[in-house]
């Protein structure tokens, strides 16, 4: 390592591993420590490069990451702190595919310049209630159908929703409207029977790192909505994702829908970033829910025209006919009317942003 | 409403139901909007008590609460919020238990006085490494062992444990060294296999609002460690083992363990004062998690000592006797010899505190 | 109180006071704790209006909310909690104010449909590098030019600004430009100073809750930048506002910045939801800030488009010449021909909310 | 870079800078983007370390940390991030100085084995109140008197303080009572009167990054208190602790407050891990103060007793002989009895930390 910076490797002298971790020594680290460090990274079959400066020395650690990145460098004896270089996910990376995904959703594309409208009740209460939401948002435009039949809920004295009977009044809906649906799954044991019905199965934001239930979803081939968990950061979402797609099952559609924080004024914060941040980092589509980030009424509109012009590849919002009414969530459905309204904006805005609607 | 400020009703004139929401309305509120609530709270049973100020009405809702909580106020016009007055949770508060529940885990009380230590490696690896921690735990004056045959991984590409041929090495140690063990369970079809094994079976963070797996743990016998989620809020993991209890199921201790905040020094930010918030709301005992709360070994001691003198009613460690060659967090296990030392401090402020331990 | 719910009471007989705290007693409160709180309440002047359920009872108390929601409920016996009805900022709310207050700043209008769009370097660093910086913004299309003369910054060792030096550059830059210039301001004793040169002054993040400097410029006339706390809500951030409004400075504009949250990919979260927030809760005009929340040159693009439709009444973006020299924030700052482009985004989507840029 | 893991280089032939920097390229760098990295390295005199994996090369940056760390890197072409090596704080470091630094307040010295109690009103309201409490603490063992008589309040219409008057009132008290005591500065202009009255100055949790109060206390030679920001990571606390430390007041004592969580049981959520995270850091001496962490009452014994087991060297708690008409955060106070049967527990685990009370 006499003069590394003389005369930087052309591509074919490259190592053969991933630049993978790099481990930073505590100042009082000892040479024994830091050699143990080395020999530990050799006998995994990895490549060491060591760093010294005047107070710690670092050691870049090359080879394959699911094997470096596992190891629990931090107990080592003299070992500060271990930073992975690449991410825990592999294929859901842009390093991995650099073109987007084009998600088909019972005939309707998801991602790209593909934008796509998804509104419905939260729940299904009744034939009614769905029918009526379902023609009012068919005929404003949307293309596919939300609204659930396994609610998970908060309270255990909350309403559960209509289970197999909600699914066949959304599979009925679809008929009538001419939309395909998306609906959540709850229950691993349930996968099978939502995947029967539905065209696009939700994994809900409590769910993100139920990962029995993303494995189950990665064995079956219906395509996936996997909305971030409230509380995940974007790697940790991502790597919820490649739960599914290792599996074989790669499609897969992320959706943003807001992140615990400390302020209280909305239900959750909409981190709209993070659209643009999972573009950079995934080529997977990525959607925006304001009904469930904002947490109001009044905030569906402003957070759904910001979600059309984020770099999103499409958003979803709850139309009840009847909100006063809901059985799940009322406070932050809109209205058939106000999701027409809505509608214009967004085929303006996404005019603007060369977006197929 | 003429002169309420100067009778106070007796108990016996208080109203039947609870006093369960207040509803704000806003400055723009009509008159009908006022009345629009007010009906609807008497066409469910419940009585509005109305106050009225220069900008503000406020209607106080009283009845029951399950039901008047389920209502999507703010979907009605003019109102601006609602506030529940009374927790949505029920069994498991103090208002419907005043003294403290103990829950025995084969054998071992744990609540009230009765202070528990709960030590063992985080996932069994080998018969040899459980049994090395199991003997060390044991000796220095654990009385519960941990050990986990499943677990729930960040990334896919993660070690996930023994699944039933750990239970059977747990089950073997208990036989060995005499201590009843807690291990987790993560999927709802695995929890008749675990009830099977285990003397306590642990819900983690990420499954604390699994809904589906709550409901299955509260319809078996085995007592319940819930975790508590490192997002959610204690009012969340009350309702969360709400779910348990009201199926039937008793016998829950909760496990503070750590929330997500934005402090990077810690993996996660221990919240100590939890353990005094949970004995005030709650009759249930709870208990501390030093081990994945902190991230480091370094901070084992301090927090398990924290744990000790802060209400909770035990703790529970990461043991292993190399962990250095540990599949899962490593780099948060303490040795048997550290442990050891660990205990002479606890007994001491066990016994500042009154506790058996 | 015997029929609160048959006959709401018409406007002319409301209280006179401010229905201003609700206070809900524990459930074990005696009779003599309820009465001790009520005589608080009339030694203040406040009336009590008591509502008793078969639980808990609950207090409304209304009168003066500068008086009520000072005292230390939650310190007097038996009572569980004090929960404020009216918010505690007064003259900058919409209840005050129904009109969207615009704000002159050199002659461009703030506020209502008046969208402004800000951009310049983050820090003054060279008489070269500011009017580079000017010259291409004014061209592209922004009305007001950023720029700082004084630099809070989080290591001692960084770059601290050239103080008057800057403010004397800026103005030449005005000259020369046409723009009004915005310029921070760090300690109160350099407020006269920047109000001598600047046409709005910008109170940055840190100093949110520096009342002694909010008191300073709320009793001069130059308008004030007030940007969020990163760790204020919007609550508190309202409050902020009113330290200057009361001191009889009324032009206010709040400017949103990006919140801390747990999530790393970005340097904080654009809270985007908070512009439509504000502008229910506040006249005031509220702009966003792309380039300091993202924390990244490409999250500039995305949050400025988001932020056009927001309903935020403009934006501020770091503008620099050579992001690679930048003495502060480089990794923010977009390049000329950069902002050029983003401006005729901007420009379509303000053409389609109907904003006058 | 042939042969980097065999022979790691004697402390002897270390390079002479630090290891400050790590630098990640993109995948898609060029070798051009790689080599204008190092070239700008060498500009500034440091070193380049380059190790290329498969699909990123790694450049660690050893040179002056100062200077390395300044460069907004990420606005470098090809450059994914830059990872911070060494912290930047460097006096308060225990790279800096190994042994713990004991801080004098007026004869009662703070850190190392030397542990703390600090009581009295949160702030002074009258020579009555002040003298109640100051009485009752020196005479239950505290050794430093807390008062304050400039409050910085989150409401411009809350009480603000008797000023210099209470600071009068406060030496009274230290002579009538022997307590050093501490009270707040929030205004730079105030900064000489305060200290020529108070032992200790205390910075607020709303001021610790008032760069410009940090460095007008690092001016003069009274011992500083500098609470950590409700918001502020324990690096960012660090580095306020710099701001004063370099320019030459050594005599600096951190003191945990709680932080801002999503959780609202609590007013914030005490950081206990915290004490032992800058013990380990640094070489300062830090207190814990559970009043304002936990908001309540019921919350002060338990997180007092928490704060003597963590490894924290003290703590400051409110006393008020009438919390229920405290100005000022009544809802926290505890009465002077209670400080009394605190105090005793206190001093049975501070023997069993074998510290000096």
């Amino acid at each position: 390592m006499t003069t590394p910076t003389e005369v930087p490797l052309p591509p074919s002298q490259r190592a053969r591993g991933d630049e993978s971790l790099i481990i930073v020594m505590r100042q009082t680290a000892t040479d024994a420590d830091v050699q143990h460090v080395i020999d530990r990274l050799e006998d995994i079959g990895a490549e060491a490069h060591v760093s010294r400066g005047k107070h710690r020395t670092v050691i870049g650690a090359v080879g394959d990451r699911e094997i470096i990145q596992q190891l629990p460098w931090e107990a080592f004896p003299g070992v500060e702190r271990a930073v992975p270089v690449l991410k825990p996910f592999k294929f859901v990376s842009r390093d991995f595919q650099e073109h987007d995904s084009v998600v088909d959703v019972g005939g309707v594309p998801v991602g790209g310049t593909h934008f796509v409208a998804i509104a419905g009740p939260c729940a299904v209460e009744s034939r009614e209630q769905l029918f009526a939401s379902a023609e009012a948002v068919a005929k404003a435009g949307a293309r596919i159908l939300r609204g659930d039949a396994f609610k998970p809920r908060t309270s255990p004295y909350s309403f559960q929703g209509l289970r197999e009977k909600g699914l066949e009044l959304l599979a009925e809906a679809r008929e009538e409207f001419g939309l395909p649906f998306v609906a959540e799954v709850v229950d691993p044991r349930d996968v099978e029977l939502v995947a029967e019905y539905a065209d696009l199965i939700r994994v809900g934001t409590r769910n993100m790192a139920n990962f029995t239930l993303l494995s189950e979803l990665g064995r079956q081939h219906k395509p996936v909505l996997l909305k971030r968990g409230f509380t995940a950061t974007v790697e940790e979402w991502l790597n919820a994702a490649e739960y599914i797609y290792k599996e074989g099952n790669h499609n897969v559609i992320l959706c943003e829908r807001g992140i615990r924080t400390f302020e209280t004024a909305t239900r959750n914060t909409l981190d709209i970033s993070a659209a643009a941040v999972v573009r950079r980092l995934s080529h997977l589509p990525v959607i925006v829910d304001p009904s469930h980030s904002g947490g109001h009424r009044y905030l569906v509109a402003p957070l759904t025209r910001v979600a059309v012009v984020s770099g999103a590849n499409g958003f979803m919002v709850d139309v009840h006919p009847a909100p006063e009414t809901a059985l799940v969530d009322g406070a932050q459905a809109i209205l058939p009317t106000e999701f027409a309204e809505l509608m214009v904006e967004v085929r303006a805005l996404a005019g603007v942003m060369g977006l197929e609607l």
